[in-house]
């Protein structure tokens, strides 16, 4: 039966995507999967706007819904010769309003091939298929024929943001915040009387990277927005935590840091408000902004003590590797290039502070795999306030995922992983990438009870574990 | 036939654990296993006590067996908050014997969860049900039954460390003891009317680390004890190369050396002596610390090339990361993290100097499996010193014993490799890990037959080499 | 009807060497296999010697043809204690007229089973059996039936390299020289009557390098070879593009890079020219040398832009390591050792400069995986000038391109990497590799097929480029 079943349904590949192959791997894969598939989304952190569901205005066509908003997209594009002024991408306004959004997306089609064997090809065919109804490839061909059928879609009332958060079966959404903003679209959503959980992360960086371009000017308004007087260290830090307690009235239960590198530095009072006021005034060398910065993040580490915001790390990326688009186009244009990393040093100070306080749980994101089984994972495995958050950006893949479970569940367990974040800025994309990690986590399951190293009742408990309980748990939601 | 036998059989996951799924590699996989599975057990590295045998006397009870002695338990139970005062972890003698060993065990059996996917609860599940009978999973309503049950067994004559010796079919069992240590229990065992082999490895770390805390006072014990005036560097090396001596006349056959780095160095005679000098004051800076231990792993290897001892390297662990824990319960309480390391440069001094003679043995481990495909196996895969050691601590799973061979074979072959070492204090666990290093060559090699990589007759002759012969050899047993 | 042709057929592992285990897979993989395993071979980048084909001059014997110009043979050898002597490897020309070839190849023979599990060997076996028509393992009883069969047929005239070359289907292929080369030998290849494309790469190393032993009297023979001053760098330069130039009129499409480290360097012209000055006294300091040489690969680049001649840059192995080895023996016996590399800062300054530009081709090569994913793919998946050359030197091996395409194609696609290279100086060997690489892209084609990641037909048509197109493409071939 095993084997008939095989011949009737295996060729249908994209039902049983990323599961093994062989016959009962197979079997215990989709069962598996059958019991976390339809759980509600918990997406504990990511990059959607607020604003969409405050104001719930319609998405426009394809191409600001796919290619505008993807540095994945276009950076794949870009590196096959096309510029970004073909795409629409561009801080110019007027080189943006230059292109025709359905020239774009032609442009898009018929590359579309350099995107095989991508998670984004991954994630784009499941929201054609399972949004948009359409199962063909998309190609030069059909391109128009996506294009109308997405545009007309969009409009219909049921693609509206908030209709499509209720269709997703979202419980939860997190958005990422600097301490600078108002969260007036936070606040709409919550006084409106759609019934929705989108809160925000704090996230600090551009007050408190001196490196930022506004920094002086940034810590300024924080000091108005608070009442509190940056012009001191002192100052500056009860800002800070008054900003926190302000995020979390909304709902927010984590920071979120994008550090260079992981460095952190336990500066004395005098030696920190010393760096602070040359910081204030742009004059920081390059290893006295690195002290800042690390010196914040236990800072940061410290307030969590009381306030029990989780606190996020996202380090490693080399930003805007290109000075000429930085230049020319602006940051975040897909020229963020991984770089090696090393925790085991860098967290010390850190750890040596606050480690071993159960009151903390910090969350480490890497971008150098080699650091999952020779540090996060350690790490992770001993200290109590140290979790692994999941497979990030370039890794956020089925090899990454796979390589993530293989590299750190035998050292740090499962109950030492933070949840799947999708980390997005695609909306539309949630589903997808839920899909995908929903799918391997059963895949690597599936492997394990069938190679009797745990049992398939534990198999079902972790995966229910891994797709919902997991996350809200770390992320206290 | 192949469908049928996997329809009944397969279910039974445990039985064919860590095997192939597809069912003539599976296959393939049991035939090479049912060679190799009743092999003797060579152990030539681990950290048992002499002392064990030389007694004989019963083990207490589940908790001392199983969780006391035991970093990779404690240390994941202490990343979930469990603080190690309540598993009866500590140096403070009180604090250890407030706690009752049955209540460590509920605490241990209610957060067993936190163990799947791991390698400790495959070597539990394994020595729960080959030594005491008791297939179930290990929870909290059952925790009783199994404390019970391993107490009442452990009292029984056959559960006696020489009666499971002989059960576990161990033809040579390593420990490891230091220079200054009298070997008296391995010279009882001798002595005695029993017939086993268990003899030391001899490891001078804490004689030749200047950064250990009692780097002088030991020098000065090691003069004692050998006769040699050890305030010179002369006499300090004849005092190594006699202890070396008397612990190769109760059957040594290896040294093992457990440094923060891989570095080494060829100082000049008076360097050196001025360094050894200043060390004996305890005057070191950190770089002629480094320095020190760096000449001494040479010095180490030249009297290996006359008194034929295999020398053992095992570096790269950051040791007692957090001060905290190291101040209150002591040394080796789990918080050593691996860190990145290079072998490529800090391994060519000593290279350059002895690697290219035979009569060198010098078995590498690491911590960092990046180096394992970039360094260690183009190393080993031309100097005839060179081996690699198997996969180390928590690479002693099965991901980290696939990647190993995966990274190591296709540039060193097999045959560059040192054999399994378990180096545990877990002396029960021992038969668990070498079963799982079997399964996993035997899986590894059925791949490689199925895949048309080597024939049938290679893998059954690699597989015995793997279990038994190549260990044999490297280690001189 | 699976299982039994599963029965009758996967017995014969040899002939469906590399493809998956799993009855649906295998076929799938099979018939992908069927499509590109007859296309021609496009061979952009090796080390075979031009002179062979110009003279088609006879191959010697077994030994001569498979031992002696092959490091990963002999270095094996040597792991294991046979001196180089007894393998007439080395540079003293009487040692080597001492050692009868027979006798080395019963050496090599009796040693054969070290080689199991490498790719050596899976070479070794194909050229056996495909072009000696020998089926058996080589071992030490059947080394004289080896020897003789291949000794006999190497007399015959379909043997020889013209008709190796034909027999072996090679539609383009690159050796590599030095710019002190007369290409006489490729010119006599091209004036002669036979038709067959056989081009150099614009190899500059040992004019570019000042650590080269012979840098001062190889940059006065390129100024004399070219007519222009090279006493100054400006002449330098002009004679380096007139080379080129020659090199390119004669068919070649590429240079090659084999540099310590991946850094670049942009020098300010009195700067250049001062340390230029300084190499040619031999004067340079180990920072200056490096930093010419990372200033010379952004001259080469921008030379590229104007002739078009696609950049490979092989960066990352610690040569000689050895030096007693390199004393007696020489350069390049088997004694390179990879080490750890960062591309991300190293090519800043040279694609700050041109790596944007559309004109430039740009082949990283790399020995240190855990840049894979962390750099190399992210660097490619953006930069329109960046390519991912193929697994390299120890990683051309079945886990080699596993891990290759495994850690790639998610961030940078198929079609940002470069096509496979042989890179090889054993001629015969060539069809044996093209075989490997074929297989393995397929086995990985299937798994992204049954795993629903791409349609049968989007893996039909990625077999076909990674075989062929992309390699013709990538070096304009």
């Amino acid at each position: 039966m095993i084997v008939l079943e095989g011949e009737l349904f295996l060729r249908n590949f994209w039902r049983d995507r990323l599961f093994p192959k062989e016959a009962l791997s197979l079997d215990i894969a989709r069962n598996l999967f059958e019991t976390v598939k339809n759980l509600p989304i918990i997406s504990p952190h990511g990059h959607t706007e607020a604003k969409w569901f405050a104001e719930n205005i319609p998405f426009q066509n394809a191409t600001d819904l796919f290619i505008t908003p993807d540095h994945y997209v276009y950076r794949m594009l870009f590196s096959h010769g096309i510029d970004l002024d073909d795409l629409g991408i561009g801080r110019r306004a007027e080189t943006r309003k230059s292109v025709e959004p359905r020239k774009v997306w032609k442009l898009f089609s018929k590359h579309y091939y350099l995107f095989r064997g991508t998670p984004t090809k991954l994630w784009l065919d499941y929201m054609f298929e399972n949004l948009f109804g359409i199962s063909e490839t998309l190609c030069e061909k059909n391109a128009d024929l996506f294009y109308d059928s997405i545009s007309d879609a969009l409009e219909k009332p049921e693609f509206r943001p908030r209709e499509l958060y209720e269709r997703f079966k979202i419980e939860v959404l997190c958005t990422t915040e600097t301490p600078l903003d108002d969260l007036s679209d936070h606040r709409k959503i919550i006084r409106s009387d759609w019934n929705a959980r989108i809160i925000s992360a704090y996230r600090p960086d551009n007050v408190i990277d001196p490196d930022h371009e506004s920094f002086s000017k940034n810590v300024q308004l924080l000091g108005e927005l608070t009442g509190e007087n940056t012009d001191s260290f002192e100052g500056y830090l009860a800002a800070h935590f008054s900003r926190r307690k302000f995020f979390k009235s909304l709902g927010t239960t984590s920071t979120d840091h994008g550090h260079p590198s992981a460095n952190t530095f336990k500066l004395s009072k005098g030696k920190v408000e010393a760096i602070f006021q040359k910081a204030l005034l742009g004059n920081l060398s390059r290893d006295e902004a690195e002290m800042f910065r690390g010196h914040m993040l236990i800072e940061m580490a410290m307030m969590s003590l009381e306030d029990g915001l989780v606190m996020q790390l996202h380090s490693g990326s080399y930003r805007d590797h290109s000075p000429s688009i930085k230049q020319n186009f602006g940051r975040d244009k897909g020229f963020d290039i991984p770089k090696q990393l090393d925790y085991v040093h860098a967290l010390k100070p850190l750890l040596d502070a606050v480690g071993l306080d159960k009151r903390l749980t910090l969350i480490l994101f890497t971008l150098d795999e080699a650091t999952l089984s020779r540090e996060l994972a350690p790490l992770a495995g001993v200290y109590p306030s140290v979790k692994i958050g999941p497979p990030w950006w370039f890794f956020d893949s089925v090899e990454g995922m796979l390589r993530f479970r293989r590299s750190t569940t035998e050292t740090a367990g499962f109950y030492n992983t933070a949840g799947f974040n999708d980390d997005t800025r695609a909306f539309c994309s949630i589903p997808a990438r839920h899909d995908v990690a929903r799918r391997i986590d059963c895949a690597y399951l599936s492997d394990l009870i069938v190679s009797g190293q745990i049992s398939e009742e534990e198999g079902y408990s972790i995966a229910m574990d891994l797709s919902y309980h997991i996350v809200k748990r770390t992320y206290k939601l």
